[in-house]
């Protein structure tokens, strides 16, 4: 990182929803994307990269409701080299206050061999697509994915074409994240002295994790001169992932003197999107995950804290407020009343309406009826729980009763609304989870598979809340579902059932077959 | 990173049995501790830091027995600035092959405010305590704690006291995971540069990862000169942890152009030693963490390869078997014999004898009953099993019957022997678990708090294992115990009950109040 002479503000480009999502497993609805956009805005987000518009029906639907409600950030959409693909992606994009296309092609020897085009054919695809988006569109990003593979001399002729066919901003993509700090930094200085009119756009860094290195890569090439950095909540992506944006914000901030460089992100509202990142996508975050691990600022529990520990700073280089970390205090309690609610869902980010609070109001009793202390997170598990089941869901759980334990196999049975008509089925299993599942299987036939299975407890206590995450893959679509109970059986269930429903929304929508996500995401960066 | 010139061995320092298991939870059991350095040793890791001795009885049996048994690695104990630390320590690894003595004191301006030393006081202690360290052992570490926030001026000057007193090792720690590469590579370079004498010493790195840039600093810090790094398996670790082994080991490997220096690690042991460390620490590692996570190769999984990757290393930097993972191919089923186990398990990485092939033999045909595939992972998680409980233990589960659902509160009926006497008891409570957890408390009556409770299938499916882990805490003791079932409530009630089992071999060992972990823990980096 070489000493950068002026105060100069770096753009934040999220594409949790794109990158983010093309995780295996990380598959987000429509509803959900909707939400986290709303999340990213709102904590000053500058750019939100929103979908894939040409994957499939559902990235369309979800890109083009984003593009119109944002209200702040730029709303950015992907396409490939291609006339068809751009089209698509500017139908998604046009309605929002501030479209961006983001178009690229695999630059590298590795990846012009897959389309098998020369040099000089691919050059003359990326001058035709780049002019044909900024007719379109005024905002234009274009990325030769696979950069840091690229010969230079071909990279840097590539930048150029861009830049002369009307891109406004270049991204330069790590894309198997093989690249260590210096080479980034090196590479972005070379691009910004070499690369004829480099100074009339942006440029832009996106790496992956696969070394470990994504958010010291990112930051050198910031200190080399890029202005926007690519990055997702909690460093989701395929494979190791994608730079975390609560690093290189932290970083930036933590290390001001050394990277004097200003975001607009506030950073109060790391910790709550971060818990809605994971709970959506089924990726839980780890204890001694950077900025947002639950053992992060572990020093300041206070269960462990000793008396030698004379000054905070000793071992504190942020405070656990700086990104939003509340305190598990209990505010909350039987006794509590709606208001006192609706002020404690505010503080921790949840802007909800009347029938909304109504709805969570009945289940906070409920829960405080049968839980000593409720905590913060107990809230958000709550909150996560209303947003997860809804009246038009065609399968509806009735009642539910297992008997299991060292004697024998386990036995539940079910009684399960499909449709609107009511059946029930008892069914055994190894395991309470394996004899409800099959239950639920003899009343509603699924080949689904099973992906993912986990259990964690909210808070601490045997009576805390256990959210459940189920993971189904049926015919490549993949769906979760989520379930928050003090019964983690019937969270089990729960979660089950409303993955279940998410691949009947899907199928009835656009039938098997119908999502070419996985013929076209594997191309991506 | 500054090009370095030969091709040089960088020694691998884990730290995981100590720095690692400071995290607050990550508490692990002599025979665990045993076992990891085993796995170290094996692996090819150069020193381990096995503990340290007078913090507690229990870490001055496990550093003792680690010392003696270890064929390879050099052994390393820790120890304060004061001669009583440094006599403790020495006393633990007097047995080792190859002892090592490591010493440390905090020289940043607010560490020396903490025993309220000035700098010559300070310098005094340091220049007494590596002396006397020299006099037991000849291979000595001397670490300034916050070195990363210590006036330069000092710093010089207490490394050149600590050279002059005997230490061969300089370890210079980022304790708060505060410095930037560019940093941790400026401050190697200028210590090799200016501190008399530093040729005759192996500078080491020592970091955090609060920002993120662990691995990225502490590859830094090897091109500017330093040859030893210190780290931890997956990171373990402090708040956001340390530098994680996995990650520096695998990014010399791949990046050996940019980075020639070698180590001696075996990186085909990585996965099993990561899966070990994940079990016995009950710290999962999240999908996405480079190397280790499950997704870390997730395009090798055949899911969602698509037709048009054409070329593996289009998208491939490593290959899954660089680092021991095995595909979740299913070799094994119900009619597999005991040679197949066996070679099975010498596959994954586990020599066991006669006697205990026998026990697992007998699970594995139970498990190969129940379910229809054997991966892997279902075989790695028997051996945990195996490994969690044994005869000598004072709780002993005989029997389990649990009723719950959506009707009512949860109903537990357990049959469990405490010191030979067989006791029931039925309890209510919220959930299976609830219930569960409540009838062992009822017979054997109990203040231990429920901090962590956690459940993870093994495999795909729905008849999959479940591998429950939950940790306890009584009077400041922390106990982890994990169990697998295809019953996730017995596998809970298992996995409670070794951990209480757990908290009683502690609190006979050394009665409540005797491990003085608290009280010291907090000023080590």
């Amino acid at each position: 990182m070489t000493e950068p002479m002026t105060k100069d503000r770096v753009l934040i480009f999220d594409t949790t929803l794109r990158d983010g999502e093309q995780s295996p497993g990380a598959t987000m609805t429509q509803e959900e994307k909707i939400e986290i956009a709303e999340l990213l805005d709102e904590m000053g987000v500058d750019i939100i990269e929103a979908g894939f518009p040409i994957a499939s029906e559902g990235d369309f639907a979800a890109v083009s409701k984003i593009a119109e409600r944002t209200e702040r950030a730029v709303i950015c959409g992907l396409a490939r080299a291609d006339f068809r693909d751009i089209d698509r992606c500017w139908e998604a994009i046009q309605n929002a206050r501030r479209p961006r296309i983001h178009t690229f092609i695999g630059t590298s020897p590795l990846h012009r061999a897959i389309p098998n085009l020369s040099q000089d054919e691919m050059a003359d695809r990326i001058h035709d697509t780049v002019s044909h988006a900024r007719n379109l569109c005024d905002d234009v990003q274009w990325s030769p994915m696979d950069a840091t593979r690229t010969e230079w001399d071909y990279l840097k002729r590539v930048c150029e074409i861009a830049i002369n066919a009307g891109a406004r901003t270049i991204n330069i993509p790590d894309t198997v994240g093989y690249t260590a700090p210096n080479e980034s930094a090196d590479l972005i200085a070379r691009l910004l002295r070499e690369v004829s009119d480099s100074s009339e756009v942006t440029w832009s860094t996106h790496c992956h994790d696969d070394l470990g290195m994504a958010t010291a890569n990112s930051l050198a090439a910031v200190s080399a001169g890029a202005r926007q950095i690519e990055c997702t909540i909690n460093g989701l992506g395929e494979r190791a992932g994608n730079t975390a944006l609560e690093e290189v914000v932290m970083a930036l901030k933590v290390r001001n003197d050394l990277l004097p460089f200003e975001t607009a992100v506030d950073t109060t509202k790391i910790m709550n999107i971060s818990r809605r990142v994971s709970t959506v996508s089924g990726f839980p975050v780890q204890m001694n995950k950077a900025i947002v691990g639950k053992n992060a600022f572990a020093h300041e529990s206070g269960i462990h804290q000793d008396g030698m520990l004379k000054n905070a700073q000793t071992f504190e280089i942020m405070r656990p407020a700086d990104v939003g970390l509340a305190g598990t205090s209990l505010p909350l309690g039987k006794h509590s009343g709606r208001a006192a609610l609706r002020a404690k869902l505010a503080d921790l980010g949840f802007d909800i309406g009347d029938n909304q609070l109504k709805d969570i109001f009945v289940r906070f009793k409920d829960l405080a009826d049968r839980k000593k202390e409720i905590f913060d997170d107990d809230i958000i598990a709550l909150m996560s729980l209303v947003a997860e089941t809804t009246a038009d869901d065609r399968l509806q759980i009735e009642s539910l009763e297992v008997v299991c334990g060292t004697g024998g196999p386990a036995k539940a049975t079910l009684k399960m609304r499909v449709d609107n008509k009511s059946r029930v089925s008892t069914e055994q299993g190894d395991g309470p989870v394996d004899a409800t599942f099959r239950a639920v299987r003899a009343i509603h036939p699924n080949q689904a598979v099973l992906q993912l299975y986990q259990v964690n407890a909210v808070t601490e206590g045997t009576d805390a809340q256990a959210t459940v995450s189920v993971r189904l893959e049926e015919d490549g679509v993949i769906a979760t579902g989520q379930s928050a109970n003090t019964d983690t059986v019937v969270a089990s269930a729960q979660a089950y059932v409303n993955a279940l429903n998410r691949l009947l929304v899907r199928r009835q929508k656009f039938g098997p077959g119908s999502d070419v996500r996985e013929v076209s995401y594997k191309e991506l960066s």
